[in-house]
């Protein structure tokens, strides 16, 4: 708390650092920003702020961030319903779809099966996802669980349910990141790429 | 504008971008920790917005930040009255209140003479300024204006109409910079150094 600044500057200075990757002396600027400039801008912010807060709920089909009941993704006649891709959380869908590559529907689980920390299955949205499955439209489950030990493991789990249903359960491919160089590739990695070698066209 | 985003996160992403130094990448990351973190805190940051642009003036004294009519500098008794330090922005008394070394108070010009720019001394608060020296109770006047030319040309002008009053006219000291090295000064940063050498004691 800076004496030579008001008391409201204070407190916005404080509530931006609270903001990842914000220290003090950006909030700072920040705030100074603020102060300086139009009424309107600053309103637009403060605003967008409360909406997000107030209008982002879950769609009721795959739990993605939504507005109204369905996402804009469930909504979209466009899209094949018949491929559902499964991932952790919003933000994964989010860089999914930055790929322009996704026809697809997505199911966004809420997390991963994390038992040390207290998240068994009935803290996702498995139950949800089985119940869309059992609907039977859905060939094929596309699991983009994040490539470590806890998405591997809920991959796993998820599949383990449906096995005796007729979907299809696929993968994102495992192998070397493009751009990168053999030489910096960790052991595990190099592994499942010898393992999951791919035909070249 | 992200269709994988909701409208309401879409608008929180472009207010957020708005800022300096902010850039789309991280004005996604700030938005997504928005949606992530508890309402009284998202709600916190907009109502620190709204507050700051709401409460924060001017000083009816020196024309610093206040949310009342004076701002706590002038509202302190322990301040020493008699000199009154001439700053540009409101910004470089927080700068020098840091020092922890000022007793005065401050007077905020609001800018500097720049006629190129349009702003001539009726622009800035030079009128108020003189008022509160034929009050009477002040002894010296601090320039500290910015130490470039705009800055400089200010602080003679301001001079040169006070010329038939009493009040003694300083300016912060000007030479090298500590924690530098010579070699890397400019030319005239080394003339004012010599010129304005000071006794060792």
């Amino acid at each position: 708390m800076d004496k030579a600044y008001t008391a409201s500057l204070n407190e916005l200075i404080e509530q931006f650092s609270k903001l990842p990757g914000i220290g003090k002396k950006t909030a700072e600027r920040l705030a100074m920003h603020i102060l300086k400039v139009g009424s309107d801008d600053a309103m637009a912010l403060a605003r967008a702020i409360r909406d997000v807060k107030m209008k982002v709920k879950q769609c009721k089909i795959c739990h993605n961030l939504a507005e109204a009941d369905t996402c804009e993704i469930c909504a979209d006649e466009r899209r094949d319903k018949s491929i559902i891709c499964v991932v952790e959380q919003a933000r994964d869908v989010i860089t999914l779809e930055k790929t322009g590559l996704c026809k697809w529907v997505y199911h966004v689980l809420g997390g991963h099966i994390a038992p040390l920390d207290g998240v068994d299955a009935s803290d996702l949205t498995i139950d949800s996802l089985v119940r869309r499955i059992r609907s039977g439209e859905v060939k094929e489950l596309v699991m983009a669980t994040n490539p470590n030990m806890e998405g591997d493991g809920t991959a796993l789990y998820i599949s383990s349910i449906l096995k005796n249903t007729n979907v299809k359960i696929t993968r994102l491919a495992r192998g070397l990141p493009t751009g990168t160089e053999l030489e910096y590739a960790s052991g595990n990695i190099i592994a499942e790429a010898i393992i999951g070698r791919q035909k070249l066209e």
